[in-house]
């Protein structure tokens, strides 16, 4: 039997291209309309695993997909990262001239504002998903309408793509993890990165105790985060990415830290691809 | 003559509590529709100071107004923390069931999706800013419309609250920043706190010896955050508050990491509020 996957967002979305890159094709894909249902698919064991944004380029960590994976006890098994690119897509034989409305998601849309300010006889309106749009705008043969959306979304729902990658910040990298409900076998070899959760008092000095077991043992960090715990003033919960060469050496660190922080978690371990 | 501040939203908004609480009441308001047109009022000198979320315990970093101010070249001179309650507040004379339509800012609405579950009568509405519609609501003396506002909302615009703290995560706290375009002369033993940022590369360690310097130093860290800078791969920007109760502690931590980090700025000085 084929993997079934969630992700949010419909076939063409960002969430699906980070599948594909890590699952390939054969997979049985439910898309999902928030990160909340994505989740509950896992949570009910509809699907074998999910994929979520974690951070990107732009706005950070998405500290909320951080509290779904923690708060679920879910598991970690992988990463993608994509360079999110915006296009502009309306069905084929149109000019940008002949679009009336674009239909995308707010977020879409303030990325994209610079373009769209040089074609103001554009109208803008807020929507759900943005390879959504892309989709109806082939199930009803719309003219005059376009859609923000990806290169995939553009291939799948046959559509011309009128304007490449018009949003503002031409860089915008976004990580997405895989994730399981639980931690599965695994060969250490293979294993080359981890996501940490731990917290910890405002006490001088204490995560500067906790990086130097981290670098004694030879691990490289690639992500930390304090977020406060505002139910317990002064105490902090931190989010920390570590790569390693060698599994032992996580290992070793991880059975130090265990004592030295409290509640220390592994979100995952996982091979790094970047 | 008075400050002129700018502020983002309107009067009754979230920041204009923040100013509120920072400069009293003497000082003239000017409202913006986003962070955007905040920063241009005060890099045109049309303001003397400007009030900006930075972070909040939901979403965490606000990290495009971190680049804001890092950007722009600004200076935090002042924070306030607020614990923010959304409350749901029409014209008075009316109950929970006279209300068919309630509008809000998108984040807002999101962020009382359970209250409004309980009452499908009322349909919601996406609008720009939360105040703004408390402020409709009063000079339309409309019925049957309710917003989602503040308390200083309902004062300002005479609406009587219909339902206290009607959002989902009970505790949402913000930090707001008093920004100003300059580092303003200060007596050093009134400042205790500090927003520092600095880039290192991934190399082992780089980030535990700066903490450890820290903590020689006394000082406490009460954020950190790394950026991954994506047009230099492997480098890392970080953004971090210390707080410490001797200045020239603080000075003498400063003059090392000036050596030690690359690209080493002070963000701010100021008096910590929590």
């Amino acid at each position: 039997m084929d993997n079934a996957i969630a992700i949010q967002g419909i076939k063409g979305s960002f969430h699906h291209i980070a599948a594909q890159q890590y699952f390939g094709n054969a997979v049985a894909l439910i898309e999902c309309l928030s990160f909340d249902s994505v989740v509950s698919q896992l949570l009910n064991k509809h699907v074998d695993a999910v994929v979520i944004a974690l951070e990107n380029s732009i706005a950070g960590s998405i500290i909320p997909n951080y509290a779904l994976i923690d708060n679920n006890d879910l598991y970690i098994i992988g990463e993608r990262y994509l360079d999110i690119q915006h296009h502009l897509m309306a069905m084929p034989g149109q000019g940008i001239q002949d679009i009336q409305e674009v239909y995308s998601h707010p977020m879409a849309l303030l990325q994209c504002k610079a373009f769209f300010k040089k074609h103001p006889h554009i109208k803008l309106i807020e929507d759900k998903d943005t390879a959504e749009v892309a989709q109806r705008i082939q199930n009803g043969q719309l003219k005059g309408v376009a859609a923000i959306a990806s290169q995939l979304a553009a291939d799948l729902f046959e559509l011309e793509i009128l304007a490449n990658s018009i949003q503002t910040i031409k860089h915008n990298e976004t990580r997405f993890v895989i994730v399981q409900r639980e931690k599965p076998d695994f060969t250490e070899a293979k294993i080359d990165k981890a996501s940490l959760k731990f917290e910890l008092d405002h006490k001088r000095g204490s995560l500067a105790a906790i990086l130097n077991v981290m670098s004694d043992c030879q691990l490289n960090l690639t992500k930390i985060q304090s977020l406060p715990k505002i139910e317990t003033p002064w105490k902090y919960a931190f989010f920390v990415d570590v790569t390693f060469d060698n599994y032992s050496n996580f290992k070793k660190a991880r059975s130090i830290l265990e004592i030295m922080a409290e509640d220390f978690k592994i979100l995952g371990q996982y091979k790094h691809t970047k």
